[in-house]
């Protein structure tokens, strides 16, 4: 049977979600977990919604795994607890419940939300956000960078954005892109999007920032879109000002279809 | 000629404030940086507003620092910029500037402002702020807190409150302590007095938190403040949920005769 888990994570100290020999993951710990949890010889296996690279953190990270109904029926009140007490304090399990029929934590996601959040403060960052906000040592301009967030809005192929990938497309729909001061002194871009392909976020960012320190102009962020073609002149930006804070899902009704079309599409 | 800093830190990786042989700690850190950028032989010493424990964080830290003219003649304009460089990413200089006449850090100050951030989550908190929010196992009641906090308010001998110091008078005033969820999904207290005996925060806070968790009732609080005398009963609460937000001093004018004041009044 299938099981939803909602989590959350620092990825600070994890090269990374995806499963490494000898390295600490959020898949590796949180696969270990699960197996103590539900007193299984083997970890029963994860897939997720938005694959982190290393060093970006988790909010509302969605994953399923599939495990034997036995183990469910004999731990499945006792689990979030387990998970509670053995998960290290960089990992929080919010949530674990049987997932609707047709869930598929990665295709069934019809959006991720990401934030990736900046601070342009001469003498640097808050020292107790600094692992999830990065420093510009140089001034924004927040109106120029939404000038330049607005031209990649809609469906378009973001091969210029994106480290290429055999057989794998790179046309996503970006449903949000937009900057703004916040009251506690940063500088923060909401980004959704139906899926984003590998550096996608963190290079859109970095384009926009190429525009907000007045490096490029605003509409060079339209010109390298339309290359489609990845840009040596977009700076992949640092990891860790990047959360993942949403995944959404359809009804549960239209999850199998909408796994189905992901699928398809998404190679 | 004397200079007032303005400074947060994150209080993770120090052994608090205070200077210590072999030690990392702020004062020694922020010490030792502004020796180098000053071009000076020796650290210049610091007096600082609130002396914090170790693992206390800052965002409004007041420090002045006696240095000779000469050093801020010649780099007083280039200072805030070398620190920026020379300093570790935990410890922030906001802003230097010469003091004005009477000033002093320490003694000037008319009240200072500290948080305490809790989380009482079931499943534990934000993995991003961990470091500065404290897990609550227990659920609070954060209207039976606030009715605590209450009967703490005003001027009192908080000896029952505070670790014993030989001639130390243990009277302040309260000026504002209360409680709030807020939509992080954390409970903040936020604490006013004109100043705060060692460990007085901590043991508030732990004070409320006993009868947030239904162990106490809410007059217990007023209760132990009337021994007068250090209460086992009450817990320190660890020091990684504490932030010292502000400090205030009084109009230019003022500040001289506050601190002989103060001086005289704290002992």
């Amino acid at each position: 049977m299938r099981l939803r888990l909602d989590l959350g994570y620092d990825g600070s100290d994890f090269h990374g979600w995806a499963k490494q020999p000898e390295l600490r993951t959020v898949h590796g710990v949180l696969d270990e977990a699960l197996a103590v949890a539900l007193r299984l010889p083997e970890p029963p296996g994860l897939t997720v919604a938005g694959r982190t690279d290393a060093g970006v953190h988790a909010r509302g990270q969605v994953v399923h795994s599939d495990v034997p109904q036995t183990a469910w029926v004999e731990n499945g009140e006792r689990l979030l607890y387990r998970l509670t007490g053995l998960l290290p304090l960089d990992v929080r399990v919010r949530q674990v419940e049987p997932a609707p029929a047709g869930f598929d934590a990665r295709f069934s996601a019809t959006s991720r939300r990401y934030v990736y959040r900046l601070c342009d403060d001469p003498v640097g960052v808050d020292p107790i956000r600094r692992s999830d906000v990065v420093w510009s040592r140089r001034q924004l301009d927040v109106d120029a960078m939404n000038d330049a967030a607005a031209a990649l809005l809609g469906e378009h192929d973001f091969a210029s954005f994106c480290r290429w990938r055999e057989g794998a497309s790179t046309v996503r729909t970006l449903r949000a892109f937009g900057w703004q001061r916040t009251n506690e002194g940063t500088i923060e871009a909401t980004v959704v999007a139906d899926a984003f392909c590998h550096n996608m976020v963190r290079s859109i960012v970095g384009a926009c920032v190429a525009v907000g320190e007045s490096r490029r102009p605003p509409a060079w962020v339209g010109d390298v879109l339309r290359e489609v073609e990845r840009s040596s002149a977009v700076l992949v930006m640092p990891p860790h000002g990047l959360t993942l804070e949403e995944v959404t899902y359809p009804p549960d009704d239209e999850l199998a279809e909408r796994a189905q079309a992901a699928r398809r599409f998404r190679g």
